[in-house]
C-alpha cells in the first residue's frame, strides 16, 4: 500500500482526494480500448463532487488510517456509484446527467448495461486487489451488501414510480437503501481499511448511512428548487417526469386542496407543460413538502453527529466528520 | 466452513452438485420479496445444468479439498453466470431460454437490470462471507478480473453482431472472454479454495479456460444442428437471429459460392423465413463451418488435457479432470 505518513493526522480531511482521480481512471483504463471510453464518458473530465471517496479518506483519516490505506475502498465505491448512475439512467429513461447525454443516450441501452456490469466488477476487483491482504476479504463483503441493499432500494423506486400513495416511510426506506448503503459503507470502509477495530464499524456504518439519507433529501429540494447550472439538469425535471421524491411525497401524504391538485397533475396522462411544472412547484411548498423535507434532512444530520458521538473518537476526528455533515446541508436551496 | 471430511477424495465429482442449489437459494431469498422471484424465474425449478459449480467441485476435489470449502465459490460463478445469462438477453433482445421467458420479456427491461446487477453483488457477497478468511480477498480479485474479462468479451460480442467480416481468430478471442473466463475461475476458484499451492492455480485457469471455449463452440453447434426439445431455443433460432456464432464466422470466412450466398442472407434486411433458415444451415456445413468448428472444439480440450499434464496432480484427480473435459464434447450435435 502507499501509505503516507504525513497524512496520518486525523484532520486534513479532504486534502488527498485528488489522488482518487487517477486511479479511477487508472482501474477504468483496465476495460480495454472499447469499455474504458464509455466508462470515462460517466464519470467526466473531473470526476464529478467525489462525495464518497471523501467520506472514504475522512472516516479512514478519523481513525489515524491514511489515505493510502483508504485508497482501494475510496475507488471501489466511486465505481460502484458510476455503475449504478448509468443503470439507474436506463431504467428510467433519463436522458441527461452531469450537464451531458446519459450514457445510454450516448452509447445505447447495451452498452450501457455492459458498462455498469463491467464497473460493478471493477469495484471489486480494486478493493480485493489493492486493500491491505488482511482487510481484502472484509472489505469486499461489506461493499457486496451494500450493492444489494442499493439493488433493493432501487426496486422500491422503480415500484413507487408513478405512485401517488408511497408514504414518507416509504420515501425514507428507499433513500436508506439506495443512497444510504453506499455512504454507510464508504465510512465502514474507510474506517476498516484505516485501521478502526471491528466494534467501530458499525458506528461508521451508521453515521454514513444516515449521513446519506440527508444527502439524497438533498439532492431532491435541489430537483425541485435547484439551480440548473448547479444541478445539471433542466429546472424542475424532476416534477416534469413525475418522479415521486421526497418533497412530493410528503406533500401528496397530506390532505387539502393542494395535494389533490399536485395529485391530479401528477396522475394525468399529458405531458407536463412548464406551466404545470411551475404550478406543481408551488403546491408541493405550499402542501408542506418542501418544510418536511428540510426538517428531515436536519433530523438525519443529527443522528449522523449521534452516531459520532457513541464512537470514541478523538475530538479533532469528531469535529472534521460534524463538519462534513453539516456541508451536505449547506447544500441545501 | 461446512468440511465434510468423507469427500476429500478426489474422484466423487459431481457427487455433491446438489448442495449448490439450496445454498443458491438461500442467498437469493436475501435479495427481499421483490427481486427474489426475478432471480428465482432466471435460475428456474432446477436451476439449469450447474456447469460451473461442477467445476469449481471437482478442481477442489482434484486438490484434495471438500466440497464445503469449495461451496461458496460454487455459489458464486453460477450467481455471475445467471447475471450475466439476464443482461445479454436485454443486450441480445433475446424472449426465450430455458423454455421459459427471459427476464426483460417477463419483468420488464428495467427489473432485468437490476436483477443482474443483484446477482452480480450477491455472488461477491457470497464468496468474500463464506470463502475461509485467508481466501476470502484473493477470491473476491480471481472473480473480479473474470466479470471483466466476461464484459470485454460481452462487448465484442455486440461488436461483431451483424458482422460479416469477423475472423475466427475474433470469434475465439471473444469466446474465450465471454465462456472462457467464467470457466475459467470455476476451476481457479475450486483449486483455490480447495488448498492448491498458489503456483497451480494458473494452470486450472487454463484447464477451465480451453474447456470454455469448448464448451461454447458445442453450444454454438447446438445452436444450429441442436434438437430443440434439448437446448430450449427453437431450432435455427441463432441463424434467424443472425448471430454471428463460430460455425458461421467460419463459414463466411472461406471463399465460394456458398460462403457467399451465406453472406447475401446475412446481409439481407428482410426477416429469415423458415426457407431461409434451413437453406442459411445447410450452406454453413457446406462451407465448413460445422467442421471447422468440431475440430476447434477437440483443439481446445486437448489443450485443457495438456494444462492438467502440467499439473502435479493424482493420477485419479487427473482422470476425472480429463473425463469431465471429454463430456463436454460428448454433448456435440
Amino acid at each position: 500500500m502507499t501509505a503516507v505518513a504525513e497524512s496520518r493526522a486525523p484532520v486534513h480531511v479532504g486534502v488527498d482526494i485528488a489522488l482518487v482521480v487517477p486511479e479511477l481512471r487508472r482501474w477504468i483504463d483496465r476495460l480495454g480500448p472499447d469499455l474504458s471510453p464509455i466508462c470515462a464518458h460517466q464519470l467526466g473530465a473531473d470526476c464529478g463532487k467525489l462525495v464518497r471517496p471523501t467520506l472514504v479518506f475522512a472516516c479512514a483519516q478519523a481513525v489515524g488510517g491514511s489515505t493510502g490505506d483508504a485508497l482501494p475502498g475510496a475507488v471501489a465505491v466511486e465505481l460502484i456509484h458510476n455503475a449504478s448512475l448509468i443503470h439507474d439512467d436506463v431504467m428510467d429513461g433519463d436522458e441527461f446527467r452531469r450537464h451531458r447525454p446519459t450514457v445510454w443516450k450516448q452509447y445505447g441501452v447495451a452498452q450501457a448495461v455492459l458498462a455498469g456490469d463491467a464497473l460493478i466488477g471493477l469495484a471489486f476487483e480494486a478493493l480485493a486487489t489493492d486493500a491491505a491482504r488482511e482487510n481484502a476479504g472484509a472489505a469486499a463483503a461489506d461493499l457486496a451488501r451494500a450493492v444489494r441493499a442499493l439493488a433493493i432500494g432501487q426496486h422500491a423506486d422503480l415500484r413507487l414510480e408513478g405512485s401517488t400513495t408511497a408514504t414518507t416511510a416509504e420515501c425514507l426506506a428507499l433513500m436508506a437503501g439506495k443512497t444510504g448503503a453506499l455512504l454507510g459503507v464508504a465510512c465502514r470502509l474507510g474506517a476498516r481499511l484505516g485501521g478502526a477495530p471491528s466494534g467501530w464499524l458499525d458506528g461508521f456504518t451508521d453515521y454514513g448511512g444516515n449521513l446519506g439519507v440527508a444527502f439524497q433529501l438533498v439532492d431532491d429540494l435541489l430537483g425541485v428548487w435547484g439551480d440548473p447550472a448547479v444541478t445539471g439538469k433542466p429546472t424542475g425535471s424532476d416534477l416534469r417526469a413525475r418522479k415521486n421524491t421526497a418533497p412530493v411525497a410528503a406533500a401528496l401524504a397530506r390532505s387539502g386542496a393542494a395535494p389533490a391538485r399536485l395529485r391530479a397533475l401528477y396522475q394525468s396522462q399529458a405531458p407536463m407543460t412548464d406551466h404545470d411544472v411551475a404550478e406543481a412547484t408551488a403546491l408541493v411548498e405550499r402542501a408542506g413538502g418542501r418544510a418536511w423535507t428540510v426538517d428531515q434532512c436536519h433530523r438525519h444530520v443529527a443522528r449522523a453527529w449521534d452516531a459520532l458521538d457513541r464512537l470514541p473518537l478523538d475530538a479533532d476526528a469528531r469535529d472534521a466528520l460534524r463538519d462534513l455533515a453539516d456541508r451536505v446541508v449547506a447544500r441545501m436551496p
